[in-house]
Protein backbone atom coordinates (compact mmCIF):
# COMPACT_ATOMS: atom_id res chain seq x y z
CA UNK A 1 0.00 0.00 0.00
CA UNK A 2 1.38 3.68 -0.99
CA UNK A 3 1.68 6.49 1.62
CA UNK A 4 -1.27 7.88 0.39
CA UNK A 5 -3.37 5.48 0.63
CA UNK A 6 -2.31 3.98 3.76
CA UNK A 7 -3.41 7.66 5.09
CA UNK A 8 -7.06 7.84 3.34
CA UNK A 9 -7.00 4.37 4.93
CA UNK A 10 -5.76 5.57 8.37
CA UNK A 11 -8.38 8.48 8.16
CA UNK A 12 -11.34 6.70 6.88
CA UNK A 13 -10.92 4.41 9.63
CA UNK A 14 -11.39 6.97 12.43
CA UNK A 15 -14.22 8.48 10.55
CA UNK A 16 -15.99 5.07 10.87
CA UNK A 17 -15.56 5.09 14.11
CA UNK A 18 -16.74 8.37 15.18
CA UNK A 19 -19.61 7.71 12.49
CA UNK A 20 -20.24 4.13 13.98
CA UNK A 21 -20.38 5.79 17.63
CA UNK A 22 -22.62 8.86 16.89
CA UNK A 23 -25.09 6.17 15.16
CA UNK A 24 -24.92 3.80 18.49
CA UNK A 25 -26.39 7.01 20.41
CA UNK A 26 -29.44 6.98 18.68
CA UNK A 27 -31.56 4.74 20.05
CA UNK A 28 -35.31 5.91 19.81
CA UNK A 29 -37.97 4.97 17.47
CA UNK A 30 -40.75 6.31 17.07
CA UNK A 31 -43.59 7.88 14.17
CA UNK A 32 -42.26 11.00 13.15
CA UNK A 33 -43.76 14.19 12.38
CA UNK A 34 -42.19 15.68 9.27
CA UNK A 35 -42.57 19.01 7.48
CA UNK A 36 -41.32 19.82 4.48
CA UNK A 37 -41.34 23.80 3.63
CA UNK A 38 -40.07 26.85 1.98
CA UNK A 39 -40.21 28.09 -1.72
CA UNK A 40 -38.12 25.83 -3.27
CA UNK A 41 -38.98 22.52 -5.02
CA UNK A 42 -39.22 18.93 -3.83
CA UNK A 43 -42.01 19.14 -1.06
CA UNK A 44 -44.46 17.14 -1.95
CA UNK A 45 -42.21 15.08 -4.42
CA UNK A 46 -39.57 13.85 -1.35
CA UNK A 47 -43.43 12.71 0.59
CA UNK A 48 -44.30 10.95 -2.74
CA UNK A 49 -40.61 9.62 -2.13
CA UNK A 50 -41.40 8.56 1.85
CA UNK A 51 -45.02 7.18 0.44
CA UNK A 52 -43.06 4.79 -1.79
CA UNK A 53 -40.26 3.23 0.62
CA UNK A 54 -42.76 2.62 3.28
CA UNK A 55 -44.88 0.71 0.69
CA UNK A 56 -41.89 -0.83 0.13
CA UNK A 57 -41.94 -1.93 3.77
CA UNK A 58 -45.01 -3.48 3.19
CA UNK A 59 -47.02 -0.78 5.09
CA UNK A 60 -49.92 1.07 4.20
CA UNK A 61 -50.01 5.01 3.05
CA UNK A 62 -52.40 7.77 2.57
CA UNK A 63 -52.70 10.95 1.19
CA UNK A 64 -54.78 14.14 1.67
CA UNK A 65 -54.56 17.23 -0.92
CA UNK A 66 -55.49 20.33 0.92
CA UNK A 67 -55.27 22.67 -2.00
CA UNK A 68 -54.74 21.19 -5.37
CA UNK A 69 -57.86 19.78 -7.02
CA UNK A 70 -58.56 17.15 -9.61
CA UNK A 71 -55.93 17.62 -11.74
CA UNK A 72 -54.71 14.43 -13.41
CA UNK A 73 -51.42 13.56 -11.81
CA UNK A 74 -49.16 10.62 -12.99
CA UNK A 75 -48.36 10.10 -8.92
CA UNK A 76 -52.13 9.40 -8.87
CA UNK A 77 -51.84 6.81 -12.37
CA UNK A 78 -48.56 5.15 -10.35
CA UNK A 79 -50.09 4.29 -7.09
CA UNK A 80 -52.65 2.62 -8.61
CA UNK A 81 -49.81 -0.14 -8.80
CA UNK A 82 -50.18 -0.52 -4.76
CA UNK A 83 -54.32 -1.33 -4.72
CA UNK A 84 -55.73 -0.37 -1.66
CA UNK A 85 -51.91 -0.01 -0.04
CA UNK A 86 -52.63 3.46 -0.72
CA UNK A 87 -55.67 5.39 0.02
CA UNK A 88 -55.78 8.97 -1.94
CA UNK A 89 -57.28 11.78 -1.50
CA UNK A 90 -57.84 14.66 -3.23
CA UNK A 91 -60.08 17.12 -1.67
CA UNK A 92 -58.48 20.46 -2.35
CA UNK A 93 -60.90 22.60 -5.16
CA UNK A 94 -57.61 24.37 -6.65
CA UNK A 95 -55.67 27.40 -5.91
CA UNK A 96 -57.00 29.75 -3.72
CA UNK A 97 -57.08 32.36 -7.07
CA UNK A 98 -59.06 29.57 -9.08
CA UNK A 99 -61.89 29.12 -6.89
CA UNK A 100 -62.18 33.14 -5.72
CA UNK A 101 -64.55 32.07 -3.18
CA UNK A 102 -63.31 31.64 0.44
CA UNK A 103 -65.90 30.30 1.52
CA UNK A 104 -65.51 27.41 -0.48
CA UNK A 105 -62.14 27.23 -0.29
CA UNK A 106 -62.58 26.75 4.14
CA UNK A 107 -65.20 24.04 3.42
CA UNK A 108 -62.84 22.32 1.42
CA UNK A 109 -59.94 22.45 3.92
CA UNK A 110 -62.73 21.70 6.37
CA UNK A 111 -63.56 18.23 4.48
CA UNK A 112 -60.11 17.22 3.97
CA UNK A 113 -59.32 17.95 7.79
CA UNK A 114 -62.27 15.58 8.81
CA UNK A 115 -60.57 12.59 6.39
CA UNK A 116 -57.47 13.31 8.39
CA UNK A 117 -58.40 12.65 11.75
CA UNK A 118 -60.26 9.62 10.46
CA UNK A 119 -56.71 8.22 8.60
CA UNK A 120 -55.19 9.31 11.62
CA UNK A 121 -57.18 6.57 13.91
CA UNK A 122 -56.45 4.10 11.22
CA UNK A 123 -53.65 1.46 12.89
CA UNK A 124 -52.96 0.10 9.64
CA UNK A 125 -50.97 3.19 7.97
CA UNK A 126 -47.27 3.49 8.46
CA UNK A 127 -47.80 6.88 6.47
CA UNK A 128 -49.90 9.86 6.43
CA UNK A 129 -49.27 12.76 4.18
CA UNK A 130 -51.27 15.90 4.08
CA UNK A 131 -50.07 17.93 1.47
CA UNK A 132 -50.45 21.58 1.17
CA UNK A 133 -51.57 21.62 4.90
CA UNK A 134 -49.44 24.56 5.48
CA UNK A 135 -51.27 26.55 2.65
CA UNK A 136 -54.79 25.68 4.89
CA UNK A 137 -52.83 27.51 7.22
CA UNK A 138 -51.49 30.22 6.34
CA UNK A 139 -54.82 31.72 5.28
CA UNK A 140 -56.44 30.62 7.79
CA UNK A 141 -58.74 28.01 6.35
CA UNK A 142 -58.54 26.08 9.34
CA UNK A 143 -57.53 26.63 13.29
CA UNK A 144 -54.18 25.82 13.87
CA UNK A 145 -54.00 25.90 17.73
CA UNK A 146 -56.41 22.63 16.91
CA UNK A 147 -54.61 21.00 13.71
CA UNK A 148 -51.16 20.83 15.63
CA UNK A 149 -52.87 19.22 18.83
CA UNK A 150 -54.28 16.70 16.92
CA UNK A 151 -50.43 16.04 15.16
CA UNK A 152 -49.29 16.13 18.34
CA UNK A 153 -51.99 13.62 19.65
CA UNK A 154 -51.86 10.92 16.91
CA UNK A 155 -50.72 7.47 18.02
CA UNK A 156 -47.05 7.19 18.77
CA UNK A 157 -45.62 4.89 15.68
CA UNK A 158 -47.41 6.97 12.84
CA UNK A 159 -45.46 8.97 10.41
CA UNK A 160 -46.89 12.10 9.22
CA UNK A 161 -45.59 14.36 6.59
CA UNK A 162 -47.02 17.80 6.10
CA UNK A 163 -46.10 20.18 3.27
CA UNK A 164 -46.60 23.40 1.94
CA UNK A 165 -44.83 26.55 1.91
CA UNK A 166 -44.48 29.08 5.13
CA UNK A 167 -44.83 26.65 7.74
CA UNK A 168 -46.32 28.48 10.74
CA UNK A 169 -44.07 28.12 13.90
CA UNK A 170 -46.02 26.09 16.62
CA UNK A 171 -46.21 23.50 13.78
CA UNK A 172 -42.34 23.63 13.37
CA UNK A 173 -42.54 23.38 17.12
CA UNK A 174 -43.98 19.99 17.06
CA UNK A 175 -42.09 18.79 14.61
CA UNK A 176 -39.75 16.44 14.84
CA UNK A 177 -37.71 16.64 11.14
CA UNK A 178 -37.83 20.04 9.37
CA UNK A 179 -36.67 21.10 6.11
CA UNK A 180 -36.51 24.09 4.01
CA UNK A 181 -36.21 23.72 0.70
CA UNK A 182 -34.81 26.81 -1.12
CA UNK A 183 -34.74 27.94 -4.78
CA UNK A 184 -31.41 28.39 -6.22
CA UNK A 185 -32.45 28.50 -9.68
CA UNK A 186 -35.60 27.39 -11.43
CA UNK A 187 -36.47 26.54 -15.40
CA UNK A 188 -39.90 28.75 -14.59
CA UNK A 189 -37.43 31.56 -15.05
CA UNK A 190 -35.85 30.41 -17.77
CA UNK A 191 -38.96 30.20 -19.83
CA UNK A 192 -39.77 26.71 -19.56
CA UNK A 193 -43.01 25.40 -19.21
CA UNK A 194 -44.40 22.80 -16.50
CA UNK A 195 -43.61 19.51 -18.17
CA UNK A 196 -45.87 16.30 -17.68
CA UNK A 197 -43.77 13.50 -15.30
CA UNK A 198 -41.60 16.53 -13.90
CA UNK A 199 -44.13 19.15 -12.46
CA UNK A 200 -47.86 16.76 -12.69
CA UNK B 1 -72.29 38.03 -1.11
CA UNK B 2 -70.56 40.03 1.71
CA UNK B 3 -68.53 42.86 1.10
CA UNK B 4 -65.86 40.65 2.41
CA UNK B 5 -66.25 37.78 0.01
CA UNK B 6 -66.36 40.36 -2.86
CA UNK B 7 -63.33 41.87 -1.97
CA UNK B 8 -61.68 38.39 -1.16
CA UNK B 9 -62.91 37.30 -4.72
CA UNK B 10 -61.72 40.25 -7.01
CA UNK B 11 -58.35 40.15 -5.69
CA UNK B 12 -58.44 36.22 -6.36
CA UNK B 13 -59.48 37.28 -9.57
CA UNK B 14 -56.61 39.62 -10.47
CA UNK B 15 -54.61 37.11 -8.69
CA UNK B 16 -55.65 34.58 -11.37
CA UNK B 17 -55.21 36.72 -14.93
CA UNK B 18 -51.72 37.37 -13.12
CA UNK B 19 -50.81 33.72 -12.84
CA UNK B 20 -52.17 32.35 -15.98
CA UNK B 21 -50.35 35.30 -17.71
CA UNK B 22 -47.62 33.71 -16.65
CA UNK B 23 -48.09 30.64 -17.55
CA UNK B 24 -48.73 31.36 -20.87
CA UNK B 25 -45.26 33.13 -20.93
CA UNK B 26 -43.94 29.99 -20.39
CA UNK B 27 -43.71 27.83 -23.62
CA UNK B 28 -40.67 25.76 -23.43
CA UNK B 29 -40.59 22.22 -23.41
CA UNK B 30 -37.28 20.33 -22.45
CA UNK B 31 -35.29 17.84 -20.51
CA UNK B 32 -34.26 19.13 -17.32
CA UNK B 33 -31.04 18.95 -15.48
CA UNK B 34 -32.11 19.37 -12.26
CA UNK B 35 -29.68 18.93 -9.39
CA UNK B 36 -30.96 18.12 -5.16
CA UNK B 37 -28.12 19.65 -3.15
CA UNK B 38 -27.79 21.29 0.55
CA UNK B 39 -27.86 19.64 3.57
CA UNK B 40 -31.27 18.61 4.70
CA UNK B 41 -33.61 15.90 3.97
CA UNK B 42 -35.27 15.32 0.58
CA UNK B 43 -32.75 14.93 -2.03
CA UNK B 44 -33.01 11.16 -3.02
CA UNK B 45 -36.95 10.82 -1.73
CA UNK B 46 -37.70 14.14 -3.82
CA UNK B 47 -35.75 11.96 -6.92
CA UNK B 48 -37.49 8.69 -6.11
CA UNK B 49 -41.11 10.78 -6.49
CA UNK B 50 -40.38 12.09 -9.99
CA UNK B 51 -39.40 8.43 -11.05
CA UNK B 52 -42.59 7.44 -9.46
CA UNK B 53 -44.75 10.75 -11.32
CA UNK B 54 -42.86 9.64 -14.99
CA UNK B 55 -43.75 6.06 -14.23
CA UNK B 56 -47.22 7.42 -13.68
CA UNK B 57 -47.02 9.65 -17.21
CA UNK B 58 -46.20 5.50 -18.92
CA UNK B 59 -42.27 6.81 -19.28
CA UNK B 60 -39.34 4.64 -18.38
CA UNK B 61 -36.91 5.25 -15.52
CA UNK B 62 -33.56 4.46 -14.09
CA UNK B 63 -31.80 5.33 -11.22
CA UNK B 64 -27.79 4.99 -10.55
CA UNK B 65 -26.56 4.53 -7.14
CA UNK B 66 -22.83 6.12 -7.40
CA UNK B 67 -22.07 6.13 -3.21
CA UNK B 68 -24.67 4.44 -1.64
CA UNK B 69 -23.93 0.12 -1.41
CA UNK B 70 -25.88 -3.23 -1.36
CA UNK B 71 -28.11 -1.85 1.53
CA UNK B 72 -31.43 -3.55 1.36
CA UNK B 73 -34.19 -0.15 0.77
CA UNK B 74 -37.50 0.24 1.01
CA UNK B 75 -37.30 1.81 -2.36
CA UNK B 76 -36.04 -0.88 -4.29
CA UNK B 77 -38.75 -3.35 -3.05
CA UNK B 78 -41.47 -0.49 -4.16
CA UNK B 79 -40.27 -0.48 -7.43
CA UNK B 80 -40.06 -3.95 -8.32
CA UNK B 81 -44.48 -3.21 -8.99
CA UNK B 82 -43.24 -1.75 -12.40
CA UNK B 83 -40.72 -4.95 -13.79
CA UNK B 84 -38.65 -3.66 -16.40
CA UNK B 85 -39.94 0.00 -16.46
CA UNK B 86 -37.50 0.44 -13.58
CA UNK B 87 -33.40 0.10 -13.93
CA UNK B 88 -32.00 0.10 -10.42
CA UNK B 89 -28.25 0.38 -10.32
CA UNK B 90 -26.59 0.03 -7.18
CA UNK B 91 -23.25 0.33 -8.26
CA UNK B 92 -21.37 2.21 -4.86
CA UNK B 93 -19.59 0.29 -2.17
CA UNK B 94 -21.19 2.32 0.73
CA UNK B 95 -19.75 5.46 2.38
CA UNK B 96 -16.10 5.82 1.79
CA UNK B 97 -15.60 5.51 5.08
CA UNK B 98 -16.67 2.09 5.17
CA UNK B 99 -14.64 1.42 2.31
CA UNK B 100 -11.69 2.61 3.62
CA UNK B 101 -10.09 2.42 0.17
CA UNK B 102 -9.83 5.33 -2.34
CA UNK B 103 -8.76 3.00 -5.13
CA UNK B 104 -12.18 1.24 -4.83
CA UNK B 105 -13.90 3.99 -4.24
CA UNK B 106 -13.29 5.49 -8.00
CA UNK B 107 -13.34 2.37 -9.40
CA UNK B 108 -16.77 1.84 -8.31
CA UNK B 109 -17.76 5.86 -9.39
CA UNK B 110 -16.26 4.89 -12.77
CA UNK B 111 -18.27 2.42 -12.86
CA UNK B 112 -21.05 3.65 -12.00
CA UNK B 113 -20.83 6.52 -14.25
CA UNK B 114 -20.09 4.34 -17.13
CA UNK B 115 -23.23 2.76 -16.47
CA UNK B 116 -24.69 6.18 -16.40
CA UNK B 117 -23.65 7.39 -19.50
CA UNK B 118 -25.18 4.01 -21.07
CA UNK B 119 -28.33 4.67 -20.15
CA UNK B 120 -28.24 7.92 -21.37
CA UNK B 121 -28.43 6.80 -24.62
CA UNK B 122 -30.74 4.75 -24.37
CA UNK B 123 -34.20 6.56 -26.40
CA UNK B 124 -36.85 4.78 -24.61
CA UNK B 125 -35.93 6.15 -20.82
CA UNK B 126 -37.79 9.09 -19.71
CA UNK B 127 -36.03 9.93 -16.08
CA UNK B 128 -32.44 8.96 -15.26
CA UNK B 129 -31.42 10.19 -11.49
CA UNK B 130 -27.67 10.07 -10.79
CA UNK B 131 -27.79 9.33 -6.89
CA UNK B 132 -25.20 10.88 -4.89
CA UNK B 133 -23.21 11.66 -7.70
CA UNK B 134 -22.38 14.83 -6.40
CA UNK B 135 -20.08 13.38 -3.46
CA UNK B 136 -18.73 11.27 -6.27
CA UNK B 137 -17.50 14.60 -7.79
CA UNK B 138 -16.78 16.56 -4.63
CA UNK B 139 -13.84 13.76 -3.43
CA UNK B 140 -12.56 13.89 -7.37
CA UNK B 141 -13.56 10.61 -7.76
CA UNK B 142 -14.77 11.45 -11.27
CA UNK B 143 -13.43 14.36 -13.38
CA UNK B 144 -16.24 16.75 -13.18
CA UNK B 145 -15.27 18.78 -16.22
CA UNK B 146 -16.24 15.76 -18.70
CA UNK B 147 -18.96 14.86 -16.25
CA UNK B 148 -20.42 18.09 -16.86
CA UNK B 149 -20.00 17.91 -20.68
CA UNK B 150 -21.73 14.46 -20.93
CA UNK B 151 -24.51 15.97 -19.50
CA UNK B 152 -24.87 18.83 -21.02
CA UNK B 153 -24.45 16.91 -24.42
CA UNK B 154 -27.41 13.99 -23.24
CA UNK B 155 -30.61 13.96 -26.42
CA UNK B 156 -32.63 17.54 -25.84
CA UNK B 157 -35.85 15.33 -24.25
CA UNK B 158 -33.85 13.30 -21.32
CA UNK B 159 -34.72 14.80 -17.61
CA UNK B 160 -31.66 13.72 -15.41
CA UNK B 161 -31.53 14.30 -11.49
CA UNK B 162 -28.51 14.83 -9.55
CA UNK B 163 -28.50 14.15 -6.00
CA UNK B 164 -26.20 14.77 -3.01
CA UNK B 165 -24.63 17.58 -0.93
CA UNK B 166 -22.18 20.02 -2.47
CA UNK B 167 -22.94 20.41 -6.14
CA UNK B 168 -20.02 21.91 -7.93
CA UNK B 169 -20.51 24.83 -9.56
CA UNK B 170 -19.87 24.19 -12.69
CA UNK B 171 -22.78 21.56 -12.35
CA UNK B 172 -25.15 24.02 -11.27
CA UNK B 173 -24.58 26.09 -13.75
CA UNK B 174 -25.10 23.74 -16.13
CA UNK B 175 -28.70 22.86 -14.37
CA UNK B 176 -32.06 24.39 -15.43
CA UNK B 177 -33.36 23.13 -11.62
CA UNK B 178 -31.16 23.57 -8.15
CA UNK B 179 -33.02 23.31 -5.10
CA UNK B 180 -31.03 23.03 -1.80
CA UNK B 181 -32.27 21.24 1.18
CA UNK B 182 -31.78 23.01 4.01
CA UNK B 183 -31.98 21.25 7.40
CA UNK B 184 -34.19 23.27 9.78
CA UNK B 185 -34.36 20.81 12.40
CA UNK B 186 -33.67 16.89 12.91
CA UNK B 187 -34.70 13.94 14.68
CA UNK B 188 -31.29 12.82 14.73
CA UNK B 189 -29.97 15.70 17.05
CA UNK B 190 -32.88 14.47 19.38
CA UNK B 191 -30.98 10.40 19.49
CA UNK B 192 -33.80 9.14 17.75
CA UNK B 193 -32.72 6.21 15.24
CA UNK B 194 -32.02 6.17 11.02
CA UNK B 195 -36.11 4.33 10.78
CA UNK B 196 -37.32 1.87 7.97
CA UNK B 197 -39.54 3.14 5.56
CA UNK B 198 -38.61 6.77 6.24
CA UNK B 199 -34.61 6.73 6.06
CA UNK B 200 -34.42 3.31 4.24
Amino acid sequence: MTGDAERHRAKMEKRKAAQDAEVAEKTIEKGLLIVNTGPGKGKTTAALGLMLRMLGRGRRVACVQFIKGGWDTGEKHAFESFGDRVAWHTLGEGFTWETQDRARDVAACEHAWAKAVELMADPSLGLLVLDELNIALRYDYLDLESVVAALRARRPDLHVVVTGRNAKPPLIEAADLVTEMGSVKHHFSAGVKAQEGIEF
